[in-house]
């Protein structure tokens, strides 16, 4: 991919691949760094959500970092939503459900929940949003990144709304709008 | 089934099956009704759970009617736990996550959690547990067991410790301990 022009970039159990030339914080990927590139980014599981999704009508990507421009999409949109949470590991984790949460919680006098799992989300996020990232510093992915020393990338990922920008997927690309 | 001397019970999307002797109200299933009895059951979602589970070492069925034996039944157990929720029409709910909490909770100092689902649960339950039943009247599954009025049964199952018994797998027949 570099041969190609692309800024390549990943990372495999949190932790940057060999060769690549950026990881997973977002501090690298900030202002003139990346402006006007293209990147090839693999993770552990983000990538594999997105792919997994492709049979959508539309795919968004969301996080607190961008929550009210996520919102503001949906809810103008007229179709289903189903919030896809990456996890760690392929495994469930909190941060994922309490942005699941969010999104219910922003949404909820216009959605009809289709099970309980949003519900579960939308109390999650609520008993935690006060001090999102004390709430989370006893779950098992926080103490994991805490061991890799990315707790700063956390907190960062935890502030609402730090862009204003909706990544949408168009092909094999993430285009921001 | 009946020609082999069974009680055919069983529900199908919350409603008793036509030709079957028994529903799924737990008040069907009380006393004399069933003692000594051998009871072909089929549910919409509990029965699959069991059948999928079968690769277990062990398969135990639990419900806040019989938290503590579960609880210590898994005390003594060195195996990994799996809390299996059977959910409603394959979908999540909240009554089922409960449960699953209130075990983690139960077990909070002699388990260490896989991901972060356990602690979704743990935190849901201590949320719920002084008034489950409040809690869950705003739950999808709850509201559709309300259009079938049977809110008795629900409030019921969420009482702890009716029973001190413990249900068993061995082979297809679930063993009362």
């Amino acid at each position: 991919m570099k041969d190609k022009g692309f800024i390549t970039s990943g990372e495999r159990n949190g932790e940057k691949v060999t060769g690549f030339d950026k990881g997973n914080s977002p501090f690298e990927y900030m202002g003139d760094q990346v402006k006007n590139q293209k990147i090839a980014f693999t993770t552990t599981n983000g990538t594999q959500a997105i792919e997994k999704s492709k049979g959508a009508k539309k795919v968004i990507i969301g996080s607190f970092l961008n929550v009210t421009a996520v919102t503001r999409y949906l809810l103008m949109s007229e179709s289903n939503i189903l919030v896809v949470c990456a996890g760690w590991k392929g495994k469930v984790n909190l941060e994922d459900t309490l942005f699941a949460g969010a999104i219910v919680e922003n949404l909820r006098n216009h959605i009809e929940p289709d099970c309980d799992a949003p519900l579960a989300a939308q109390h999650l996020y609520n008993l935690a949003k006060n001090d999102m990232v004390k709430f989370l510093s006893n779950s098992s992915h926080v103490k994991r990144l805490n061991r890799l020393n990315i707790h700063k990338d956390i907190e960062f990922c935890l502030t609402p709304d730090q862009y204003p920008i909706l990544p949408i997927l168009s092909g094999d690309i993430l285009v921001a709008r």
